[in-house]
Protein backbone atom coordinates (compact mmCIF):
# COMPACT_ATOMS: atom_id res chain seq x y z
CA UNK A 1 0.00 0.00 0.00
CA UNK A 2 1.40 3.50 -1.14
CA UNK A 3 1.55 6.10 1.35
CA UNK A 4 2.40 9.92 2.21
CA UNK A 5 5.76 10.99 3.09
CA UNK A 6 5.60 13.33 6.44
CA UNK A 7 8.13 15.92 4.68
CA UNK A 8 8.60 16.79 1.29
CA UNK A 9 11.41 19.16 -0.16
CA UNK A 10 10.25 21.92 -2.65
CA UNK A 11 12.29 24.23 -4.08
CA UNK A 12 14.38 24.75 -0.68
CA UNK A 13 12.68 24.08 1.47
CA UNK A 14 11.20 20.78 3.77
CA UNK A 15 7.50 21.34 5.03
CA UNK A 16 4.97 18.87 5.96
CA UNK A 17 3.75 16.73 2.89
CA UNK A 18 0.15 18.17 3.12
CA UNK A 19 1.63 21.70 2.73
CA UNK A 20 3.63 20.89 -0.23
CA UNK A 21 2.10 22.62 -3.41
CA UNK A 22 3.24 23.67 -6.69
CA UNK A 23 1.90 26.07 -8.86
CA UNK A 24 -0.64 24.47 -11.48
CA UNK A 25 1.84 26.85 -14.01
CA UNK A 26 4.43 24.18 -13.30
CA UNK A 27 5.07 22.53 -16.22
CA UNK A 28 5.28 19.36 -14.53
CA UNK A 29 1.82 19.98 -14.09
CA UNK A 30 0.89 21.20 -17.15
CA UNK A 31 3.02 19.57 -19.68
CA UNK A 32 4.64 16.21 -17.48
CA UNK A 33 8.15 17.98 -18.75
CA UNK A 34 10.08 16.80 -15.87
CA UNK A 35 12.35 13.57 -15.33
CA UNK A 36 12.53 11.76 -11.60
CA UNK A 37 14.20 8.85 -10.03
CA UNK A 38 13.51 6.47 -7.14
CA UNK A 39 15.95 4.91 -4.67
CA UNK A 40 16.19 2.92 -2.11
CA UNK A 41 18.59 3.32 0.86
CA UNK A 42 19.49 0.24 2.82
CA UNK A 43 21.87 -0.43 5.52
CA UNK A 44 22.30 3.27 5.71
CA UNK A 45 23.50 3.16 2.15
CA UNK A 46 21.42 4.57 -1.02
CA UNK A 47 22.18 1.46 -3.16
CA UNK A 48 23.35 2.34 -6.19
CA UNK A 49 22.62 5.93 -5.17
CA UNK A 50 25.47 7.43 -7.30
CA UNK A 51 24.01 5.57 -10.89
CA UNK A 52 20.68 7.02 -9.78
CA UNK A 53 21.64 10.77 -10.05
CA UNK A 54 23.77 10.13 -13.19
CA UNK A 55 20.97 8.58 -14.10
CA UNK A 56 18.91 11.68 -13.56
CA UNK A 57 22.01 13.77 -14.75
CA UNK A 58 21.71 12.34 -18.25
CA UNK A 59 17.31 12.93 -18.82
CA UNK A 60 18.27 16.28 -17.29
CA UNK A 61 20.24 16.90 -20.18
CA UNK A 62 18.76 14.69 -22.77
CA UNK A 63 15.14 16.77 -22.24
CA UNK A 64 17.19 20.42 -21.74
CA UNK A 65 16.82 21.05 -18.04
CA UNK A 66 19.54 22.87 -16.41
CA UNK A 67 19.85 21.67 -12.91
CA UNK A 68 22.79 20.33 -10.99
CA UNK A 69 22.60 17.01 -9.63
CA UNK A 70 24.96 17.77 -7.11
CA UNK A 71 22.69 19.70 -5.18
CA UNK A 72 21.21 16.88 -3.92
CA UNK A 73 23.29 14.79 -1.55
CA UNK A 74 22.91 17.57 1.11
CA UNK A 75 19.12 18.46 0.47
CA UNK A 76 18.65 14.37 0.64
CA UNK A 77 20.51 14.70 3.81
CA UNK A 78 18.75 17.10 5.44
CA UNK A 79 15.23 15.61 4.16
CA UNK A 80 16.22 12.59 6.04
CA UNK A 81 16.66 13.87 9.44
CA UNK A 82 13.65 15.95 9.02
CA UNK A 83 11.65 13.41 8.33
CA UNK A 84 13.18 10.85 10.83
CA UNK A 85 14.83 8.69 8.19
CA UNK A 86 18.29 8.99 8.44
CA UNK A 87 20.16 5.68 8.17
CA UNK A 88 17.00 4.12 8.01
CA UNK A 89 16.41 1.89 5.27
CA UNK A 90 13.48 4.24 3.09
CA UNK A 91 12.60 5.14 -0.59
CA UNK A 92 13.81 7.78 -1.63
CA UNK A 93 11.65 10.22 -5.15
CA UNK A 94 12.69 12.85 -6.85
CA UNK A 95 11.35 14.64 -9.15
CA UNK A 96 12.91 17.97 -11.44
CA UNK A 97 10.38 19.87 -13.65
CA UNK A 98 11.12 22.60 -16.22
CA UNK A 99 9.85 24.87 -13.64
CA UNK A 100 6.61 27.43 -13.52
CA UNK A 101 5.79 29.57 -16.59
CA UNK A 102 2.90 30.79 -18.28
CA UNK A 103 1.43 27.70 -20.82
CA UNK A 104 3.08 27.68 -24.25
CA UNK A 105 4.54 24.29 -25.54
CA UNK A 106 8.53 25.58 -26.17
CA UNK A 107 10.44 25.77 -23.56
CA UNK A 108 10.37 29.28 -21.43
CA UNK A 109 13.63 31.33 -20.98
CA UNK A 110 15.37 32.46 -17.44
CA UNK A 111 13.06 29.50 -15.66
CA UNK A 112 14.11 28.12 -12.27
CA UNK A 113 13.21 24.46 -12.89
CA UNK A 114 10.69 22.82 -9.83
CA UNK A 115 12.48 20.35 -7.13
CA UNK A 116 10.29 17.93 -5.11
CA UNK A 117 11.70 15.04 -3.20
CA UNK A 118 10.21 12.98 -0.18
CA UNK A 119 11.44 9.38 1.63
CA UNK A 120 9.16 7.02 3.07
CA UNK A 121 9.81 3.71 5.37
CA UNK A 122 10.45 1.11 2.39
CA UNK A 123 11.95 -2.48 3.97
CA UNK A 124 13.11 -4.09 1.26
CA UNK A 125 12.56 -8.26 1.47
CA UNK A 126 15.96 -10.21 1.21
CA UNK A 127 14.69 -12.02 -2.02
CA UNK A 128 11.52 -11.26 -3.71
CA UNK A 129 9.88 -14.19 -3.18
CA UNK A 130 7.09 -13.56 -5.56
CA UNK A 131 5.51 -15.67 -8.57
CA UNK A 132 3.94 -12.66 -10.83
CA UNK A 133 2.33 -13.03 -13.37
CA UNK A 134 1.78 -10.62 -16.48
CA UNK A 135 -0.30 -9.74 -19.66
CA UNK A 136 1.33 -8.22 -22.97
CA UNK A 137 0.16 -5.55 -24.74
CA UNK A 138 1.08 -3.16 -27.82
CA UNK A 139 4.25 -0.58 -27.07
CA UNK A 140 2.19 2.08 -27.32
CA UNK A 141 4.79 4.66 -25.30
CA UNK A 142 6.41 7.34 -26.69
CA UNK A 143 9.85 6.41 -28.71
CA UNK A 144 11.87 7.63 -26.38
CA UNK A 145 11.62 5.57 -23.55
CA UNK A 146 15.42 5.73 -22.14
CA UNK A 147 14.00 8.88 -21.09
CA UNK A 148 12.61 8.78 -17.02
CA UNK A 149 9.86 11.12 -17.61
CA UNK A 150 6.89 12.31 -15.70
CA UNK A 151 5.43 11.88 -19.04
CA UNK A 152 4.00 8.33 -17.64
CA UNK A 153 0.40 8.22 -18.70
CA UNK A 154 0.89 5.21 -21.01
CA UNK A 155 2.86 3.59 -18.74
CA UNK A 156 -0.05 4.05 -16.09
CA UNK A 157 -2.93 2.46 -18.33
CA UNK A 158 -1.17 -0.66 -19.03
CA UNK A 159 0.65 -1.05 -15.12
CA UNK A 160 -3.34 -0.01 -14.38
CA UNK A 161 -4.61 -2.76 -16.90
CA UNK A 162 -2.61 -5.66 -15.21
CA UNK A 163 -3.66 -4.61 -11.48
CA UNK A 164 -6.91 -4.69 -12.36
CA UNK A 165 -6.95 -7.99 -13.72
CA UNK A 166 -4.78 -9.39 -10.78
CA UNK A 167 -1.53 -9.27 -12.42
CA UNK A 168 1.93 -7.55 -11.40
CA UNK A 169 2.80 -6.04 -14.99
CA UNK A 170 2.15 -5.27 -18.26
CA UNK A 171 5.15 -6.42 -20.49
CA UNK A 172 5.22 -4.31 -23.91
CA UNK A 173 6.26 -5.46 -27.22
CA UNK A 174 7.30 -3.20 -30.52
CA UNK A 175 7.29 -4.47 -34.16
CA UNK A 176 6.76 -8.05 -32.24
CA UNK A 177 10.02 -7.76 -29.93
CA UNK A 178 9.38 -7.56 -25.71
CA UNK A 179 10.72 -4.04 -24.89
CA UNK A 180 9.90 -3.87 -21.34
CA UNK A 181 7.52 -3.55 -18.71
CA UNK A 182 5.08 -0.56 -17.39
CA UNK A 183 7.54 0.12 -14.58
CA UNK A 184 10.30 -2.88 -14.60
CA UNK A 185 12.61 -4.29 -17.44
CA UNK A 186 12.26 -8.07 -18.25
CA UNK A 187 14.39 -10.62 -18.73
CA UNK A 188 14.50 -14.39 -19.84
CA UNK A 189 16.52 -17.47 -19.75
CA UNK A 190 16.64 -19.99 -22.60
CA UNK A 191 19.21 -22.61 -22.66
CA UNK A 192 21.22 -21.28 -19.73
CA UNK A 193 20.99 -17.51 -21.42
CA UNK A 194 20.35 -14.49 -20.24
CA UNK A 195 18.58 -12.22 -22.41
CA UNK A 196 17.27 -8.86 -22.03
CA UNK A 197 16.06 -6.15 -24.40
CA UNK A 198 19.69 -3.57 -25.71
CA UNK A 199 19.34 -0.10 -23.96
CA UNK A 200 18.76 1.84 -26.67
CA UNK A 201 15.92 4.31 -26.95
CA UNK A 202 12.95 1.46 -26.64
CA UNK A 203 13.73 0.96 -22.75
CA UNK A 204 14.51 2.31 -19.43
CA UNK A 205 17.92 1.19 -19.10
CA UNK A 206 17.18 0.49 -15.51
CA UNK A 207 19.65 0.63 -12.41
CA UNK A 208 18.65 -3.02 -11.45
CA UNK A 209 18.89 -4.00 -15.26
CA UNK A 210 22.59 -3.44 -15.04
CA UNK A 211 23.51 -4.86 -11.64
CA UNK A 212 21.74 -7.96 -12.82
CA UNK A 213 23.85 -8.43 -15.81
CA UNK A 214 27.21 -7.43 -14.10
CA UNK A 215 26.49 -10.07 -11.91
CA UNK A 216 26.24 -12.15 -14.75
CA UNK A 217 29.56 -11.04 -16.21
CA UNK A 218 31.16 -11.30 -12.28
CA UNK A 219 29.40 -15.15 -12.13
CA UNK A 220 30.13 -16.52 -15.79
CA UNK A 221 26.50 -16.28 -16.43
CA UNK A 222 25.86 -16.10 -20.62
CA UNK A 223 24.16 -13.28 -21.62
CA UNK A 224 22.93 -11.13 -24.28
CA UNK A 225 21.28 -8.11 -24.66
CA UNK A 226 18.77 -9.35 -27.74
CA UNK A 227 15.11 -8.56 -27.63
CA UNK A 228 12.92 -11.99 -27.24
CA UNK A 229 10.13 -11.70 -29.85
CA UNK A 230 6.72 -11.88 -28.40
CA UNK A 231 5.87 -15.30 -30.54
CA UNK A 232 9.00 -16.69 -28.26
CA UNK A 233 8.13 -16.21 -25.13
CA UNK A 234 6.48 -19.54 -24.52
CA UNK A 235 10.00 -21.60 -26.22
CA UNK A 236 11.32 -19.78 -22.81
CA UNK A 237 12.98 -21.59 -19.93
CA UNK A 238 12.50 -18.32 -17.59
CA UNK A 239 11.30 -15.17 -16.94
CA UNK A 240 12.13 -12.25 -14.75
CA UNK A 241 11.46 -8.54 -14.10
CA UNK A 242 14.18 -6.21 -12.62
CA UNK A 243 13.46 -2.93 -11.31
CA UNK A 244 14.75 -0.59 -8.38
CA UNK A 245 11.79 -2.09 -5.97
CA UNK A 246 10.84 -5.08 -7.67
CA UNK A 247 14.29 -6.14 -7.52
CA UNK A 248 14.43 -9.50 -9.48
CA UNK A 249 10.47 -11.12 -9.79
CA UNK A 250 10.08 -13.99 -11.25
CA UNK A 251 7.29 -14.66 -13.93
CA UNK A 252 5.45 -17.70 -13.17
CA UNK A 253 2.79 -16.63 -16.15
CA UNK A 254 2.67 -14.60 -18.88
CA UNK A 255 -0.80 -14.35 -20.63
CA UNK A 256 -1.52 -18.13 -21.05
CA UNK A 257 2.04 -19.21 -20.78
CA UNK A 258 2.62 -20.64 -17.56
CA UNK A 259 6.58 -20.98 -16.84
CA UNK A 260 5.94 -23.24 -13.55
CA UNK A 261 4.05 -24.11 -11.17
CA UNK A 262 4.01 -24.54 -7.50
CA UNK A 263 6.48 -21.66 -6.55
CA UNK A 264 9.08 -23.31 -7.90
CA UNK A 265 11.34 -20.78 -9.17
CA UNK A 266 13.95 -21.76 -11.92
CA UNK A 267 17.43 -21.86 -11.19
CA UNK A 268 18.72 -19.03 -13.43
CA UNK A 269 16.19 -16.39 -11.84
CA UNK A 270 16.80 -18.34 -8.23
CA UNK A 271 20.75 -18.11 -8.57
CA UNK A 272 20.71 -14.08 -9.64
CA UNK A 273 17.70 -13.66 -6.90
CA UNK A 274 20.94 -14.70 -4.47
CA UNK A 275 23.39 -13.15 -5.70
CA UNK A 276 21.47 -10.16 -6.00
CA UNK A 277 20.94 -10.41 -2.19
CA UNK A 278 24.64 -10.92 -1.62
CA UNK A 279 25.45 -7.84 -3.46
CA UNK A 280 23.00 -5.62 -1.28
CA UNK A 281 24.41 -7.37 1.86
CA UNK A 282 28.14 -6.58 0.54
CA UNK A 283 27.10 -2.89 -0.67
CA UNK A 284 29.00 0.08 0.33
CA UNK A 285 28.31 2.91 -1.72
CA UNK B 1 3.94 35.98 -25.84
CA UNK B 2 2.17 34.03 -23.57
CA UNK B 3 0.60 35.47 -20.02
CA UNK B 4 -0.73 34.31 -16.91
CA UNK B 5 -4.47 34.31 -16.06
CA UNK B 6 -5.57 36.99 -12.73
CA UNK B 7 -7.47 34.12 -11.81
CA UNK B 8 -7.54 30.52 -11.83
CA UNK B 9 -10.66 28.77 -11.10
CA UNK B 10 -9.49 25.83 -9.07
CA UNK B 11 -11.39 22.40 -7.37
CA UNK B 12 -14.57 25.15 -6.64
CA UNK B 13 -12.42 28.32 -5.66
CA UNK B 14 -11.62 31.13 -8.08
CA UNK B 15 -8.22 32.26 -6.76
CA UNK B 16 -5.83 34.47 -7.82
CA UNK B 17 -3.32 32.87 -10.32
CA UNK B 18 -0.31 33.35 -8.32
CA UNK B 19 -2.73 31.44 -5.16
CA UNK B 20 -3.27 28.70 -7.77
CA UNK B 21 -1.60 25.38 -6.29
CA UNK B 22 -1.91 22.09 -6.34
CA UNK B 23 -0.19 19.21 -4.32
CA UNK B 24 2.91 17.50 -5.33
CA UNK B 25 0.78 14.13 -4.90
CA UNK B 26 -1.80 15.36 -7.80
CA UNK B 27 -1.25 12.76 -10.60
CA UNK B 28 -1.15 15.78 -12.77
CA UNK B 29 2.43 16.47 -11.38
CA UNK B 30 3.51 13.07 -10.45
CA UNK B 31 2.50 11.35 -14.03
CA UNK B 32 1.00 13.28 -16.23
CA UNK B 33 -2.41 11.69 -15.52
CA UNK B 34 -4.76 13.90 -16.75
CA UNK B 35 -6.57 15.85 -19.49
CA UNK B 36 -6.82 19.21 -20.90
CA UNK B 37 -8.79 21.37 -23.39
CA UNK B 38 -8.29 25.07 -24.56
CA UNK B 39 -11.08 27.11 -26.31
CA UNK B 40 -11.79 30.48 -27.53
CA UNK B 41 -14.24 32.86 -27.01
CA UNK B 42 -15.52 34.98 -29.70
CA UNK B 43 -18.06 37.51 -30.07
CA UNK B 44 -19.66 36.34 -26.62
CA UNK B 45 -19.61 32.70 -27.87
CA UNK B 46 -17.36 29.89 -27.05
CA UNK B 47 -16.22 28.67 -30.92
CA UNK B 48 -17.52 25.08 -31.01
CA UNK B 49 -17.59 25.26 -27.48
CA UNK B 50 -20.06 22.26 -27.00
CA UNK B 51 -17.58 20.42 -29.43
CA UNK B 52 -15.00 21.23 -27.40
CA UNK B 53 -16.38 20.08 -23.75
CA UNK B 54 -17.69 16.95 -26.13
CA UNK B 55 -14.02 15.60 -26.37
CA UNK B 56 -12.63 16.37 -23.02
CA UNK B 57 -15.90 14.11 -22.02
CA UNK B 58 -14.27 11.65 -24.78
CA UNK B 59 -11.00 12.02 -23.08
CA UNK B 60 -12.00 11.51 -19.47
CA UNK B 61 -13.99 8.33 -20.56
CA UNK B 62 -10.78 7.04 -22.55
CA UNK B 63 -8.77 7.40 -19.48
CA UNK B 64 -11.18 6.48 -16.61
CA UNK B 65 -11.53 9.19 -14.81
CA UNK B 66 -15.24 9.99 -13.52
CA UNK B 67 -15.97 13.56 -13.79
CA UNK B 68 -19.10 15.42 -15.43
CA UNK B 69 -18.63 18.02 -18.29
CA UNK B 70 -22.19 19.29 -17.71
CA UNK B 71 -20.38 20.86 -14.09
CA UNK B 72 -18.39 22.71 -16.17
CA UNK B 73 -20.76 25.45 -18.30
CA UNK B 74 -21.60 27.58 -14.56
CA UNK B 75 -18.27 27.24 -13.50
CA UNK B 76 -16.68 29.09 -16.65
CA UNK B 77 -19.39 31.56 -16.60
CA UNK B 78 -18.80 32.44 -12.91
CA UNK B 79 -15.12 32.70 -13.74
CA UNK B 80 -15.05 34.98 -16.30
CA UNK B 81 -17.18 36.75 -14.49
CA UNK B 82 -14.25 37.38 -11.61
CA UNK B 83 -11.87 37.74 -14.66
CA UNK B 84 -13.56 40.45 -15.76
CA UNK B 85 -13.83 38.61 -19.44
CA UNK B 86 -17.54 38.41 -19.62
CA UNK B 87 -18.57 38.31 -23.21
CA UNK B 88 -15.18 39.49 -23.94
CA UNK B 89 -12.59 37.52 -26.33
CA UNK B 90 -10.96 34.71 -24.61
CA UNK B 91 -8.65 31.88 -24.35
CA UNK B 92 -9.98 29.22 -21.63
CA UNK B 93 -7.54 26.29 -20.80
CA UNK B 94 -9.34 23.66 -18.50
CA UNK B 95 -7.60 20.46 -17.57
CA UNK B 96 -8.70 17.56 -15.51
CA UNK B 97 -6.19 14.99 -13.66
CA UNK B 98 -7.04 11.57 -11.90
CA UNK B 99 -6.30 13.53 -8.66
CA UNK B 100 -3.92 13.05 -5.58
CA UNK B 101 -3.03 9.85 -3.77
CA UNK B 102 0.46 8.38 -3.02
CA UNK B 103 2.79 7.70 -5.66
CA UNK B 104 1.54 4.33 -7.77
CA UNK B 105 1.21 3.62 -11.07
CA UNK B 106 -2.28 1.85 -11.05
CA UNK B 107 -5.04 4.71 -10.84
CA UNK B 108 -5.85 4.63 -7.17
CA UNK B 109 -9.48 4.31 -5.82
CA UNK B 110 -12.01 6.99 -4.50
CA UNK B 111 -9.97 10.02 -5.60
CA UNK B 112 -11.41 12.82 -6.55
CA UNK B 113 -10.78 14.40 -9.96
CA UNK B 114 -8.39 17.84 -9.81
CA UNK B 115 -9.82 20.41 -11.93
CA UNK B 116 -8.03 23.36 -13.10
CA UNK B 117 -9.38 26.59 -15.71
CA UNK B 118 -8.46 29.97 -16.58
CA UNK B 119 -9.00 32.49 -18.94
CA UNK B 120 -7.03 35.18 -20.83
CA UNK B 121 -7.68 38.10 -22.95
CA UNK B 122 -6.99 36.65 -26.69
CA UNK B 123 -7.86 38.38 -29.41
CA UNK B 124 -8.23 36.19 -32.86
CA UNK B 125 -6.94 37.66 -35.64
CA UNK B 126 -9.69 37.43 -38.60
CA UNK B 127 -7.50 35.47 -40.68
CA UNK B 128 -3.82 33.95 -39.87
CA UNK B 129 -2.34 35.59 -43.02
CA UNK B 130 1.31 34.23 -41.52
CA UNK B 131 3.36 32.16 -43.85
CA UNK B 132 4.86 29.90 -41.66
CA UNK B 133 7.55 27.55 -41.91
CA UNK B 134 8.22 23.35 -40.13
CA UNK B 135 10.75 21.22 -40.01
CA UNK B 136 9.54 17.44 -39.95
CA UNK B 137 10.59 14.78 -37.25
CA UNK B 138 9.78 10.82 -37.05
CA UNK B 139 6.59 10.96 -35.00
CA UNK B 140 8.37 9.77 -31.31
CA UNK B 141 5.33 10.35 -29.53
CA UNK B 142 2.51 7.80 -27.88
CA UNK B 143 0.58 5.72 -30.28
CA UNK B 144 -2.64 7.46 -28.44
CA UNK B 145 -2.44 10.65 -29.94
CA UNK B 146 -6.24 10.70 -30.48
CA UNK B 147 -6.43 11.64 -26.18
CA UNK B 148 -5.92 14.99 -25.35
CA UNK B 149 -3.60 14.49 -22.67
CA UNK B 150 -0.90 16.66 -20.38
CA UNK B 151 1.60 13.67 -20.88
CA UNK B 152 3.12 16.43 -23.11
CA UNK B 153 6.59 15.71 -23.58
CA UNK B 154 7.29 14.90 -27.09
CA UNK B 155 5.19 17.88 -28.25
CA UNK B 156 6.92 20.12 -26.25
CA UNK B 157 10.21 18.64 -27.20
CA UNK B 158 9.29 18.37 -30.99
CA UNK B 159 7.37 22.04 -30.58
CA UNK B 160 10.17 23.52 -29.09
CA UNK B 161 12.99 22.52 -31.26
CA UNK B 162 11.00 24.19 -34.70
CA UNK B 163 10.37 27.18 -32.27
CA UNK B 164 14.06 27.80 -31.53
CA UNK B 165 15.27 27.70 -34.98
CA UNK B 166 12.87 29.96 -36.09
CA UNK B 167 10.00 27.39 -37.16
CA UNK B 168 6.23 27.42 -36.05
CA UNK B 169 6.06 23.78 -36.47
CA UNK B 170 7.24 20.06 -35.81
CA UNK B 171 5.38 17.95 -38.51
CA UNK B 172 5.56 14.68 -37.45
CA UNK B 173 5.40 11.53 -39.94
CA UNK B 174 4.99 7.77 -38.70
CA UNK B 175 6.22 4.63 -40.84
CA UNK B 176 6.72 7.31 -43.46
CA UNK B 177 3.47 8.81 -43.25
CA UNK B 178 2.47 12.66 -42.09
CA UNK B 179 0.41 12.73 -39.33
CA UNK B 180 -0.33 16.04 -37.40
CA UNK B 181 2.37 18.56 -35.59
CA UNK B 182 2.80 19.30 -32.61
CA UNK B 183 0.00 21.25 -31.72
CA UNK B 184 -2.11 21.39 -34.90
CA UNK B 185 -3.47 19.42 -37.41
CA UNK B 186 -1.77 19.53 -41.36
CA UNK B 187 -3.55 19.51 -44.18
CA UNK B 188 -2.49 19.50 -47.91
CA UNK B 189 -3.86 20.51 -51.62
CA UNK B 190 -3.15 18.52 -54.34
CA UNK B 191 -4.66 18.87 -58.11
CA UNK B 192 -7.54 21.08 -55.90
CA UNK B 193 -8.22 17.78 -53.65
CA UNK B 194 -7.78 18.64 -49.77
CA UNK B 195 -6.16 15.90 -47.75
CA UNK B 196 -5.51 15.43 -44.05
CA UNK B 197 -4.50 12.07 -41.74
CA UNK B 198 -7.80 10.20 -41.18
CA UNK B 199 -9.08 10.53 -37.59
CA UNK B 200 -7.65 7.17 -35.89
CA UNK B 201 -5.43 6.54 -33.01
CA UNK B 202 -1.92 8.75 -34.70
CA UNK B 203 -3.45 11.98 -34.48
CA UNK B 204 -5.82 14.58 -31.75
CA UNK B 205 -9.16 14.96 -34.01
CA UNK B 206 -9.14 18.66 -33.59
CA UNK B 207 -11.73 20.79 -33.68
CA UNK B 208 -10.68 22.92 -36.42
CA UNK B 209 -9.64 20.29 -38.52
CA UNK B 210 -13.44 18.59 -37.90
CA UNK B 211 -14.71 22.27 -39.28
CA UNK B 212 -12.24 22.57 -42.59
CA UNK B 213 -13.47 18.95 -42.97
CA UNK B 214 -17.20 20.45 -42.89
CA UNK B 215 -16.12 23.53 -44.99
CA UNK B 216 -15.30 21.57 -47.43
CA UNK B 217 -18.55 19.18 -47.84
CA UNK B 218 -20.68 22.33 -47.68
CA UNK B 219 -18.80 24.39 -50.13
CA UNK B 220 -17.87 21.23 -52.56
CA UNK B 221 -14.44 21.23 -52.16
CA UNK B 222 -13.26 18.04 -52.69
CA UNK B 223 -11.37 15.84 -49.57
CA UNK B 224 -9.78 12.74 -48.87
CA UNK B 225 -9.25 11.68 -45.16
CA UNK B 226 -5.80 9.58 -46.32
CA UNK B 227 -2.38 10.80 -45.01
CA UNK B 228 0.69 11.88 -47.28
CA UNK B 229 3.86 10.16 -47.42
CA UNK B 230 6.78 12.37 -46.23
CA UNK B 231 8.43 11.81 -49.91
CA UNK B 232 5.72 13.16 -51.38
CA UNK B 233 5.51 16.55 -49.61
CA UNK B 234 7.35 18.64 -52.57
CA UNK B 235 4.92 17.15 -55.08
CA UNK B 236 1.90 19.16 -52.95
CA UNK B 237 0.30 22.12 -54.20
CA UNK B 238 -0.74 23.72 -50.99
CA UNK B 239 0.07 22.68 -47.19
CA UNK B 240 -1.46 24.28 -44.07
CA UNK B 241 -2.03 23.50 -40.45
CA UNK B 242 -5.36 24.39 -38.42
CA UNK B 243 -5.73 24.56 -34.64
CA UNK B 244 -7.79 26.35 -31.90
CA UNK B 245 -5.47 29.13 -31.94
CA UNK B 246 -3.50 28.57 -35.21
CA UNK B 247 -6.82 28.97 -37.27
CA UNK B 248 -5.99 27.59 -40.57
CA UNK B 249 -1.58 28.42 -41.15
CA UNK B 250 -0.47 28.71 -44.75
CA UNK B 251 3.02 26.62 -44.92
CA UNK B 252 5.12 28.62 -47.04
CA UNK B 253 7.90 25.96 -46.04
CA UNK B 254 8.26 22.04 -45.14
CA UNK B 255 12.40 21.80 -44.65
CA UNK B 256 14.26 22.86 -47.78
CA UNK B 257 10.73 22.74 -49.85
CA UNK B 258 9.27 26.22 -50.33
CA UNK B 259 5.69 25.56 -51.70
CA UNK B 260 5.14 29.30 -52.49
CA UNK B 261 7.28 32.94 -52.19
CA UNK B 262 6.27 36.98 -52.01
CA UNK B 263 3.60 35.52 -49.02
CA UNK B 264 1.22 34.85 -52.03
CA UNK B 265 -0.78 31.92 -49.66
CA UNK B 266 -2.19 29.72 -52.73
CA UNK B 267 -5.86 29.90 -53.68
CA UNK B 268 -7.59 26.77 -51.69
CA UNK B 269 -5.73 27.56 -48.24
CA UNK B 270 -7.02 31.32 -48.93
CA UNK B 271 -10.26 30.28 -49.66
CA UNK B 272 -10.93 28.17 -46.56
CA UNK B 273 -9.36 30.93 -44.50
CA UNK B 274 -12.35 33.19 -46.17
CA UNK B 275 -14.94 30.81 -45.49
CA UNK B 276 -13.50 29.81 -41.70
CA UNK B 277 -13.79 33.90 -41.43
CA UNK B 278 -16.81 33.72 -42.29
CA UNK B 279 -18.31 31.13 -40.70
CA UNK B 280 -16.62 32.78 -37.26
CA UNK B 281 -18.60 35.82 -37.99
CA UNK B 282 -21.64 34.21 -38.60
CA UNK B 283 -20.73 31.88 -35.34
CA UNK B 284 -24.39 31.01 -33.04
CA UNK B 285 -23.39 28.21 -30.44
Amino acid sequence: MANYPEKVYLNGEIINAKDAKISVFDRGFLFGDGVYEVMLQINEHFFFGKEHLARLKEGLYKINIEFDVHSLPPIITKLLECANLAGRDCMLYIQVTRGVAPRKHAFPKDVKPSVVLYAIPFILPSINTNNVSAITHTDFRWHRCDIKMTSLLGNVMANNNAVKNGHYETIFHRDGLITEASHCNIFFVKDDIVYTHPADQNILNGITRQIVLQLCQDHKIAYKEEAIALENINQMDEAFLTGTSTQIASIQQIDDHRFYSNNMIPKTTQLLQELFRELKGNYVS
